[in-house]
């Protein structure tokens, strides 16, 4: 649409945003003839954007520097006072406490502001001397995370005054999203509405946002916060441990059956239902969290880039397409009225079939995503116990390569949801449109263009369907002797010369095989391309697929960083050595990092501290949760330098 | 090319045939100018192509009633007399006994007959009432096998007979495929010498048919056959049962290394080298050679079809070409002769672009198929051992899909093969051109389209690089700490900070990562399409390549019909009950056949006949064979219907 057209526009990535002619034709509720809307009068909001973002920059800078204060070094870390402050951070990544909701909205809001920034150019900032569009619309690409910086370090400070100033600044946020369009609600009927259902994700965050804060404030005055968040903190890995060291189940796979509907119904089987005692990594869930709002996103703008163009068009249909259509030597009928009726059920097809193709992909979009966080959840509890995953060497350290694609994960999963909607639409809008087109031939004195293929190549499918006939028919009765209960093969001379005979018969069925391998193989990789849990490539070359190998490395980063095993150790350590400190003592913030340091250095100090049977009882606890979680033997085994 | 524009072809296989109003102009001997070759007399031969096709079907038909009476029943089948006589197999499948060698040179002449049947119109037998060059051609390919079904009986019937016979008809169509050459050599030089060359693997496997039966008498009259023949089919399978009975070597898989040189390394390690005790299946050295053929027969084709053309149009060049580009808006230069020069100069790199593509993917055809010797050699060991391949269930009896499979398999591999390097040629002559076009651009006062293309979308490519370049230096040196002498994470706050900042940046390098996924899956489709031991599905989907599938069935199919225990077990059992049967009395054809019955049925009754010692230590043997290939078990647990 309009921006592909913008000289200097370099962003390859699907923006399709209407173009500034086309918007006053826009409109989603019916067809209302071929004449266009009414001019409206240029309406200027009382705050111009410019302000109200300078305003934004200026508050949000003020809520992060009354942050830093509240950002305080955990406890046991002797090399860090208490007077060094740190920056907030704006997620809380590696520990899985706490409401995970937030984050996501937050993660929400921040992907719908990315969308409505490539598809308008009104909530960019104006960047005075910005070398052309493009470039102002990838420095909007950096500026956004930063904006929406303190409102996600608010979330994670979990400080009253933190609650406070989140809420505030969600507020703030909210209230200058809706302004301007509550002020100028009539520039243009179709793209407000367009506008208003963009912006509805992120209204929704942030209204959730604006009510979370208050929400967690009131609980922290209701009872004392550290305690509640230690509890949901170490409650998933205490489950896991005490499934480990209580009962080992062996997770008895299931017998492979073939046949479709069996497979179906395993398919079905395996759609996510949540676990007791398994919690997803916090990353998976804002990476599901995205993919929605992506797909929403992506949805709409495709609805609304193509189908209220085809209504008007075939609205504005006049008798003069018949001249047009025989320009092109296409003579439909010799009454006009006639082929304007033609054209105009034709365009009627194209909609029906694009639209169904949009729901269709959208569908299968969220019911993989569905999918996916079950197999996330299978290979996660693969590697906990140790199991290798695809081709990659098995090592259980962070290393370069798994750090990288760690940071990058979620933001790939992004990027190949969009795309993979986008091919997932082409293709099935396609195919919808071929199946249309042979049910509905265009031409209706002429035949169906399959009838005519059929005509014109009989001998060819004569010669495929006789060959294959005749091969199963003798294979079945002449070939295969069952008459012992279970198949034999017998008269091999015969079948030897029916396999010589029928040999250059076989080459035609073959080259027809070959296309189906080439067309499965290519409608795999495009209907499959959002999913980063699966390879595009097969066996052999499985790790060469960039977006598999990232995922691999997230999940193995994910696995030697936050460890359920681990995590419970953690707890222990910290609730071990200091029964009698009194809990608003305790350091809040970071106290998990500091668990797992413990864990990996001073593991023998800190169980000294104990009493003797609770050494013992947690040596023989270390023993076995060691040797059924052999990820742990990294943090273990290694004291000095590795080769 | 041209029959592609005939009405009524059905064929979609390439035939590539020359036009008729080309093939004055193909030449290979060097460029000779645009000027047509001088118009030649029509030569019409002394034989008339029909009326040779005529004496050549009435001999075939004579050889195939005189091969009859030859084809006598096995010594121990009691409900077939000495005086039925049965249609004798065109090829020995089953069986691995005596040479590969003329089954292999069969179906080369098979295969370059059918080349020459789609790629002309001589070889074509008038059909009178034939509706249509299509559907003619295709009568042509059952006709085909047909015609050469007594050459192949020949070499099957292990006679003295029989080899007179096979020579005499192997020199007569020879002398049949000669003649009409040696007559009438200057129809039109260039189509020729293209039929010469695409004729030459067919006189080849003629002339080798032609001296292999004449040894084949030389060597029955100096020793007897069948000794020999024996000695041939179960010397192979012995060597495997020796090697299970005395030592059980574990196959230790490799150590999966990472890194690309070590797997290039391990590629060249496991090209086919042969390996003394196991002997290939028939099918799969026929698929070999049929392979072989079709590469050349396609690459032949490929090369006459483009370099002349391209080479007359170079050599044909005049001014005038500079008004033709400046129709399309291209001015090159002022300079009529260097405008010339240019096109010239791009020809020829388009030339060489061309030639080096088809050297690279012939060489990338073959390197393929010794490799997948190879692996076939390896899969079949693996089933031998009674190991699951592939996601079919693991059934050790033929089936309707097996038998339908195995018979189809030579055929599918030639049309993936023709097909595979049709596509190969498509991608590496694009690759070839873009990267040619890259180092020469087109304009030569302009620039390159590759800096242009940089100049136009610098922000984006700066983005992308300066946030990959970020994260790995950040991950290097701020978030991972080596100084313990192991990699460990710290700085956890700046990774969830930096993450959240380059969220957006990163979705622009998601995106660049989704078109590599998308372009490789597509790449490695399209050159392994030849190759069917290879499913071009990843693993959750690989069932439903049908290339891959049909693949999988005919291994089973082999295995379960020659497992080397089974024939090992068979010719035990034959040299057993008649140690003083003279050898002439033993009956030649079909008799492994029988073997592998009384196995199958009779077996305790056949073990009876032996000596008490012997008997034991059949017993044990067998026991020890089914322990180690739990494949045979099959054959022996089923006396009554199955569930």
């Amino acid at each position: 649409m309009g921006t592909a057209a913008e000289p200097g526009d370099p962003t390859p990535i699907p923006t399709l945003t209407p173009a500034p002619e086309d918007d006053d034709y826009w409109y989603l509720d019916g067809p209302q003839g071929p004449e266009l809307p009414t001019e409206l009068p240029p309406c200027l909001p009382s705050l111009p954007p410019s302000l109200a973002h300078i305003c934004l920059a200026v508050l949000s800078v003020l809520v992060l520097l009354l942050l830093i204060p509240l950002g305080r070094c955990p406890l046991l870390w002797s090399h860090c006072g208490r007077s060094r402050f740190r920056l907030p951070s704006p997620l809380d990544f590696p520990a899985p406490r706490g409401s995970r909701a937030a984050p996501a909205a937050l993660l929400t809001v921040l992907s719908s502001a990315l969308c409505l920034l490539l598809s308008e150019n009104t909530s960019v900032p104006t960047l005075g001397s910005a070398p052309g569009p493009g470039a102002r619309r990838l420095l909007g690409l950096l500026y956004c995370p930063a904006l929406y910086y303190p409102l996600a370090a608010c979330c994670t400070a979990r400080h009253p005054a933190a609650h406070l100033l989140g809420a505030l600044l969600a507020w703030v946020h909210l209230v200058l999203q809706l302004w301007p369009r509550a002020e100028c609600p009539q520039t243009s009927q179709v793209q407000q509405f367009y506008s208003l259902l963009a912006t509805l994700p992120l209204l929704l965050g942030l209204g959730f946002l604006g009510l979370w804060h208050p929400v967690q404030l009131a609980r922290h005055f209701r009872r004392h916060p550290e305690l509640g968040a230690q509890d949901l903190w170490s409650r998933g890995s205490e489950q896991y441990l005490r499934g480990v060291l209580y009962k080992h189940k062996r997770n008895s796979a299931p017998h492979p059956q073939s046949g479709f509907l069996s497979r179906v119904r395993s398919c079905c089987r395996r759609l996510y239902h949540p676990q007791p005692g398994f919690q997803l990594p916090l990353m998976l869930v804002l990476s599901a969290a995205l993919t929605g709002t992506v797909t929403y996103q992506v949805a709409l703008l495709l609805l609304v880039a193509v189908v209220p163009t085809l209504r008007r068009v075939r609205e504005g249909l006049t008798t003069e397409v018949s001249y047009l259509l025989a320009g092109f030597g296409l003579v439909l009928s010799d009454d006009r009225q006639e082929v304007v009726q033609l054209v105009k059920r034709q365009l009627w097809v194209l909609e029906v079939c694009y639209v169904t193709a949009l729901v269709l992909s959208c569908c299968l979009t969220l019911l993989a995503l569905t999918h996916s966080l079950g197999t996330h959840r299978t290979n996660l509890q693969a590697l906990y116990r140790g199991a290798a995953l695809g081709p990659l060497t098995p090592s259980r350290r962070p290393s370069l390569q798994t750090v990288c694609c760690w940071m990058a994960f979620a933001a790939y999963q992004t990027a190949f949801t969009c795309l993979g909607l986008l091919s997932q639409q082409v293709i099935l809008f396609l195919g919808a449109t071929v199946l249309a087109f042979l049910i509905f031939p265009p031409l209706p004195g002429g035949q169906s263009p399959l009838l005519h293929g059929l005509q014109t190549s009989w001998p060819f499918w004569l010669t495929v369907a006789l060959a294959v006939a005749l091969q199963s028919v003798a294979a079945r009765w002449v070939f295969l002797d069952t008459r012992l209960g279970y198949p034999v093969l017998t008269n091999r001379r015969a079948l030897t010369a029916v396999t010589f005979l029928l040999f250059p018969a076989n080459v035609l069925v073959g080259a027809l095989v070959a296309g189906c391998r080439l067309l499965l193989s290519g409608l795999y990789s495009a209907l499959m391309l959002g999913q980063a849990q699966l390879s595009l490539l097969p066996a052999p070359a499985t790790a060469l697929d960039p977006g598999y190998h990232t995922y691999l490395n997230f999940l193995r980063m994910e696995v030697s960083q936050s460890h359920p095993a681990a995590t419970a150790f953690c707890a222990l350590l910290l609730q071990g050595p200091r029964p009698h400190t009194a809990p608003q003592d305790r350091p809040s913030p970071g106290w998990e990092e500091e668990g797992v340091q413990l864990l990996r250095t001073k593991e023998l100090g800190a169980l000294k501290w104990g009493r003797r049977a609770g050494r013992g009882r947690g040596r023989w606890a270390l023993a076995y949760t060691l040797l059924h979680n052999p990820g742990l033997q990294a943090f273990r085994k290694a004291r000095g330098p590795q080769p």
